[in-house]
């Protein structure tokens, strides 16, 4: 096997666990953002299109991103920074999105799902990617569908939106002809295309880690390094699993919002996610049976040590008595006598060592 | 990786065990309460409101209860203390529950559920929480919705609808606009938002556990918190697992008790359970594999030890025996008559010494 | 953890396997028993009752208990005794049970089942018992509900029933204004009562097991125990597991015999049937866990044995090998010579003493 | 426990892997048989029947069979030897039956299913017996079952279906008397009351096995035996399976051939099939942590090996020393030369001696 | 046991892994190809046939492809050479093939399915072969079916259809007399039929593992090789899991390129297909415990050392030590005066010895 440089494994770094003992009991439709971010800034950015023509904003207040939701071109309001949550509502409260709906696009621990209302539809996923320094971020992002309109809410700035953008500035594909819907099936499919690019790391982890393995280069840290690679396949499978059934009752949502065009494009996109599951279940058992392996590893590595200590010490205690015999101090041993015993001794003891050696070889210890 | 302070594991306290034995074959109907809180007293509290007015009152007898089951503003009942049986069959009669329900209501030991009634609906949930002294505490909670009321009754005093009350005082949200099926939301929202924070703290267990094996940390007390950890996870899903089909059903009750306007909040109910749920499945796959980790750590600190003795044992036993030839009396030794014969030796010893070094060094076991 | 004392494990007596051979292709319908109760007497008890009378009879032959199938009491004929395959097979063509049934009443391998007739319905469940000497006894038995009749075989005399006889003598609860559907309901609801006592058993078990491994009490007859808990929740599991679905359909049967009023019994019925269904699931799964403890605790012991040799030898072997060389007979060894040679030894060999204690106290060895 | 002759496992012998390569992308419905019994001999036997008459007879070629297909009286056409694949594919052109049907029935790896047709039933299942010499045998079974016959088509001869001959020569029960559907059942019953025979012989196997385990009699090829018996069960549980749904779709099929008299005993047939799949899946959770059980016992095994070595090792290494100490070559030992030095230092050591005996009993380790 | 030649495992040889990288956000429906066949040449090959005529043709550009879409003979186009997505495209536009099913038959990760259009049917399955050099050979394969023409589009140039051909060219069976889909089954039938073969390759390597294992020859390269099983194991069940439901969609589809005559062949296919699944099932069973197995194997070899060691250190250290004893140089040990002390010593030590022996043969280790 050829040699293989060993994948660094993303640090042990432990956030702050998010409490959520904030929210018990709380009067529900009040926003309360409960992820790490807190410190990030808020920025709008705003890319209105059509066929003929494409323009991008950066707007400086909530307040200008509010005429946008009658405008006739498509319009992609882009929102990070869900720790103001006092700007999320007052969009909210003009674009027409329920209290609840807000407090959902605020709450990171919201798992993936979909809503349908009248005029719009809600979509929550999980933006996954890996960050050499910070290992797994798992971004809450969610989705509102209008009939001309997607606005989508990040927690802060950075994601796996800039192909799409290019695809926007650039008119490739058919993005510009196309409605909203196909903006946010786009966007979807940026999400899930990203889950593969990450189920690659997780593959190349294990591997690894099984060529360690096979290489006989067991170290302490292993487990941890396979435990952690459980959690995160753990935390990979619940954000990308709820997305299966999220595609689908889009598909058959027939909501007004939802064009017959779109359907083909949703359901490769339903494709995607499936392929994406399967791999991360095999990952999974993968992972599992890597502590199998470990585990077989320093048993056999211990054999090779008691072998050792069995070998030396079956060869040497026997001879060591016989001189210890010979080191008495009886007045009377004959064989101390004879003008050879000596090196007769060293020859019985030769003999000795040599059966032990033919034994231990045809044991195959040696 | 920062140092972390240990968690402390609740106390391994086993109360005892519940006798199913009392109940046998009995009459059924009958309330029999089999809890453990049998000394708690009894306590009644009621809060009448609507949007204009707010009285809260604590009555010395169930008597006084009777009239709210006609009043027109909201009434919640709370009523502590399972243990006194006859008193739940007075306000079970004069509300006109069911003498089974009753039993349910009393028997601690059932799971949760929903009933639906003509003119009331039932439900059985577990209000958990951790104590620091009693470890989990597991406390059976029914709810009876009337048109125009919600009685609770609980094991004992204590509960987690401190934030439903201030709401309720201070008018905080819809909640004193909103009839009692809001009510019962509120109540069961409060449940289950507790369930978050008690997961947390499942959450910090067991990561304090992986920091501690992490760091080489291991105690012999390990798998018996592990297995506690177990077991408090497994109860908790039995708590928490009946209740996505209870909402489910409610929700499609059409019950006349429950209005149009509640349905949004049921399901935003829903979502949080289903992310306990899933929360507490992972936190089991961690827990499971934490068992295996530790035996790994077990077999690695056997590997160190029996390396230490390994490399003693083979360096030193064949150096002794090379004393043991030269201890021996043989009358004619040769190499003990020559002047260096001592010194020469040594320097062999050292010699043997030093290769057993380079060996061990070069199998890594140095 | 206050002390507790250790739960006796039921011998381990095995049973003569039921030989399936005698069956093999044999003509259906006729009964053939293959329990393990040959010797048992055939006894017949009836209990005749409604609201205003009760009389109690111990027939004597079979053809005693023919009238009951008309008269107008509820009537509960109680067979004891499968062996007497000709007695219930004459009962069995005077109530017109189909001779397949029969079959199914006296053949103990049976599984948990109800089947409808035109005028009767067949139930076939399995009453538990935790015998002190003989472990876990699993009873086959059938019930048979007319218009106005319960009959029910057991394979022999001693049953879970005693307090539905009280109820019935005493005339407790509502059982003697209701008809026979109530009857078997009290019946049924009495054999799933006493499962949870057969639990609360398997509970203690498993806490007494898990009391030895704290207290590091490990035994080597502990995976026997370990896997006889296995077998019995298995064969509990089995026995309980067709229950949920026996009673939802006698639920919805819309059976003559089964009236409305007693829908609600049912459901509660049911209600305990699925707890003690949760139950096992959870005891299974820590009887499982338990033998990861197990192992655990044998490796930890491990460990501390061999800790103790480690340093043992590591101490003595090299202190040894010093000696040895002072012990060589070389005629020129000047150490030997100086006057303080031996205790100028003697301190460093103290030295290498120490300096090996503190390495192994820094290790945690010690 | 009484004493328990151990049973014999069943010796491993391996048969020649069917190649799967003859038939790759071969025309569809031409018969290749793929089994182990190519050297069986062609049998045909012929049994006609109805309630006045029986006629046996042994056919000497295939054409003599043609008639049976409009006779009136019910025919049971018993073919032995599926490598006779032209016989077979006559006999299905005479029957009416599909050209991919006559492929299944020789087609020995096919697995358990039933297929109607318009005049004709066609189920396919296996005939398993445990063999002293040759292990589990999977005998390939096929059924055909038109309006007033049954072809049964075995690998070679030896079958079931004795006691089903005896019932039909002695008239026994009410088999002659019914049709050829009764007569399919009377086959599949007696090839499932087989079953159970066979899986006695598992649950003995694996009592066995337990038995030594806690005798402690382990084996190093225990590992194998459990293995096998693993592979076992899972081949069983291969077989059996499909029954289940078999049975009920015949029972659902409203096929002519299928009358309504037979609904009992199919269902009869079912309860069985239930009672198979659930013991094996018992044995199998038991086979399965038969291994665990194993792999502590052999882990006890070493403990107990390493208490001997540590307790000697720890009581004379020191003591060895001390002696050592006294063996050195000093000029100036002031100890050697006291009068009584000798027999202190005795004295010394078995006090040595005794306190490590006291330590070891303290720690339970003697 | 008869001798066994080891089955030799496939190389360890792992692909550079397809990187998801490049299609991450781009345009859908642009084929982009992702796998490892870069190099491969284009082929089209075409045989055109009816029951009267058969022509075979190799074309040298996709344009002479073009005709066969609406010539009335059958024609099945094979195209080896996913990498030429020029070319495919073209195929695509001129058979009127959906850009985004052109970026699947080019996307090698696509998982199978089955996509409905209105004139033509698309199935992607995956082709698998075990190629002795490069282990598991996954090729991705799709299938266009016409009203008279099938598409096949391989990776490269190598299948498993020589059998169909041979049928074609042969006029074997009725592949000549049948329509489109015949072929469409046929090509179908012939990948599920290889499967087969290599499920008999993965039986092979679990067998030789076990018996190696039963043989007791362990290697430490086992626990990978038992790994790499698994990995296949898992990839060849993503491969074909699928497939049940794929061909139970086309049956159920109503397409009018599907007709009644092809039904029983599909019904077949699935047959073995669920056959497949079964077996990969099993062997997936087989090859979890193998490393249960293994790591009992390893324990046992430690044991077996360790007696060794425990046997030899336990009969000479004590015996040593005695010897060291009288190697003491007290000035008076009265032993050392005796004539025949040395003797009468050497004496003592043989029987010690010999009761060692017979403690050790008693406890069986012997
Ligand atoms: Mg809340
Ligand atoms: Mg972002
Ligand atoms: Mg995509
Ligand atoms: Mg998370
Ligand atoms: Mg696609
Ligand atoms: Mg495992
Ligand atoms: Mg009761
Ligand atoms: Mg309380
Ligand atoms: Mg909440
Ligand atoms: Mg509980
Ligand atoms: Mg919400
Ligand atoms: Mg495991
Ligand atoms: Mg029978
Ligand atoms: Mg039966
Ligand atoms: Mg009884
Ligand atoms: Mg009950
Ligand atoms: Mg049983
Ligand atoms: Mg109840
Ligand atoms: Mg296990
Ligand atoms: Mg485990
Ligand atoms: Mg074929
Ligand atoms: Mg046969
Ligand atoms: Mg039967
Ligand atoms: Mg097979
Ligand atoms: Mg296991
Ligand atoms: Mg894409
Ligand atoms: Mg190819
Ligand atoms: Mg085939
Ligand atoms: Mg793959
Ligand atoms: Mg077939
Ligand atoms: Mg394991």
């Amino acid at each position: 096997m050829a040699a293989k440089k060993k994948i660094k494994t993303p640090p042990r770094i432990r956030k702050k666990r998010l409490s959520a003992k904030a929210t018990i009991g709380q009067v529900p439709g009040v926003p309360v953002y409960v992820g790490h971010k807190t410190e990030s800034e808020l920025s709008i950015e705003v890319i209105e299109y059509n066929k003929g023509m494409l323009e991008e904003r950066h707007l400086s207040s909530i307040e200008e991103a509010y005429p946008f939701v009658e405008s006739e071109p498509v319009s992609w309001i882009n929102i990070n920074g869900l720790s103001h949550t006092s700007v999320i509502e007052k969009i909210g409260k003009r674009y027409g999105i329920h209290p609840l709906v807000v407090e959902d696009i605020v709450n990171t621990q919201q798992r993936p799902k979909v809503e349908e209302f009248q005029d719009h539809l809600f979509v929550v996923v999980k933006m996954l990617h890996m960050d050499e320094e910070k290992g797994l971020i798992v971004e809450h992002l969610s989705l509102v569908l209008g009939s001309h309109y997607v606005i989508s809410f990040q927690e802060a700035e950075g994601d796996v939106f800039d192909p799409v953008r290019t695809r926007l500035r650039g008119d490739k594909g058919v993005i510009r002809s196309m409605r909203s819907d196909y903006l946010l099936y786009a966007l979807m499919d940026a999400v899930v295309d990203y889950y593969f690019h990450l189920l690659d790391e997780i593959g190349n982890r294990i591997e690894s880690l099984e060529d360690q393995l096979f290489e006989d280069q067991t170290s302490e840290e292993m487990p941890t390094e396979i435990q952690s690679l459980k959690r995160e396949i753990l935390r990979i499978r619940r954000a990308i699993s709820p997305l299966r059934e999220i595609v689908s009752r889009i598909e058959k949502s027939g909501h007004p919002n939802i064009s017959e065009k779109i359907m083909l494009y949703l359901s490769d996109l339903q494709d995607h996610i499936i392929q994406v599951s399967e791999s991360i279940e095999i990952y999974r058992e993968m992972t599992w049976s890597l502590m199998d392996m470990y585990m077989t590893a320093i048993s056999n590595k211990m054999n090779t040590i008691m072998k050792v200590l069995t070998i030396i010490a079956t060869i040497f205690i026997p001879l060591t008595f016989i001189a210890g015999i010979y080191g008495m101090n009886f007045e009377y041993i004959p064989e101390l006598k004879y003008r050879n015993g000596y090196f007769i001794l060293l020859g019985i003891m030769l003999l000795i060592f040599l059966a032990m050696l033919y034994y231990f070889r045809r044991k195959k210890w040696l």
